[in-house]
């Protein structure tokens, strides 16, 4: 089978590491094509583990360097998984995160780890965004790929129609309301914009805006803190 | 003058772009050695502000291309900034960051940059771990490395001696208190180990063990992201 460098418009993407293909195994391994091996990969104990759940799931693993050239030119690793996309659809009860037209796709896979470390693991993204399926976020997301719902939207107006009873809650530097004192009332979205530019003032005008208060030495906090943080204070006190 | 690449026991390091040296110029102009720009360099008002606080300053602004092959061979930026490292004393009185062992420099960047944000700006680094003066780290900080007093630690037996009055809260999986019942007594200390391999178990006996709950479907949450939220949450009374 040839093996062929990752596409946005294709319908696979490829795991770049025996953790990650591990995580994907455990997860979700009705998604798994096949597996490659680098002949530089030494014996542990997580590469036994990788052999027994490809056994058990009946996946072919195979001893190919090639693949790494063509899959992983920039990424040192020794195993990679294969596996087809998946289209989820966000659950219509459960509250949200919704990034709008986020641009770096590293970002994309730390906020959904986030959003699974915390238990809101339903993601809307607006578009023109960053690829989820890049296998860049599906690294970055460290697993979290697999064991979150995220849905692409065209426009938020799209987002709008299917979530009506959502109320929003929108990120912005300017607004009065402040995170710790915010009464979130479920189902919500918490909101975020762009990593350079943010959320368009017009948000304001159908979302409860929020900020999360820091002092004038920073301009504003990263796009994956200022959401984690916010996902954080958002879920606290369902956990123990 | 000659232009020599970036040496982790030399005693210049780097600006790499034009936000972050002018970050630079605004916060610690007395530091800056000279600038370079690329002939790529197209005008701006973010430009003309550099060349008026380097006019202000003093400092030599060349436009020399052969700097960023040597510099910055990887980032795309059009101006560097030559700066001399500074070594600074964290102060006494102040509640702390204390990273022992960190192993990346953008993790750490990030990490000056929420401790800049939410008021805690002092950082201590116990090697062996990345260097803040790395070109990496300093612009991963976006400017909060010239806002942040941090200092390295040989050891955390010379931290403790140095802060016998600090109270330690060592960020560790199996804690049984968590961080929203902490009462974090000031000065206090915010203590997170090496991104895999966490802080050693004996940290427990001096310090009092706290930790960030989360679901089970993620293994841990990534240094930057745990410390960042740790920050926010010791400090959001203080914000409004």
């Amino acid at each position: 089978m040839k093996i062929n460098r990752y596409r946005q418009d294709g319908d696979i993407s490829y795991t770049l590491g025996l953790t990650v293909t591990l995580e994907m195994l455990a997860a979700a391994p009705e998604l798994v094509k096949r597996i490659f091996v680098s002949s530089l990969l030494e014996a542990s104990d997580n590469l036994k583990q990788l052999y027994e759940l490809a056994k058990q799931h009946k996946i072919a693993i195979e001893q190919n360097d090639k693949a790494f050239n063509i899959l992983s030119p920039k990424v040192n690793c020794q195993v990679i998984g294969e596996f087809s996309k998946i289209f989820k659809r966000l659950d219509e009860k459960s509250s949200h995160v919704l990034l709008v037209n986020p641009s770096e796709a590293g970002h994309v896979g730390t906020i959904l780890r986030s959003s699974a470390a915390f238990g809101v693991p339903n993601v809307a993204i607006v578009r023109p965004a960053a690829d989820v399926y890049a296998p860049k976020a599906v690294r970055g997301s460290m697993g979290a790929f697999f064991n979150v719902n995220f849905e692409y939207f065209d426009s938020i107006e799209d987002y709008r129609k299917r979530f009506a009873n959502h109320t929003l809650y929108a990120f912005m530097l300017g607004a009065k309301n402040i995170l710790k004192n915010a009464q979130l009332k479920a189902p919500y979205s918490l909101v975020f914009g762009n990593e350079a530019t943010g959320l368009p003032e017009e948000f304001a005008s159908f979302c409860e805006p929020v900020r999360i208060p820091h002092s004038k030495n920073i301009d504003s906090l990263s796009l994956p803190i200022a959401a984690s943080i916010a996902i954080y204070a958002a879920t606290t006190n369902n956990w123990n």
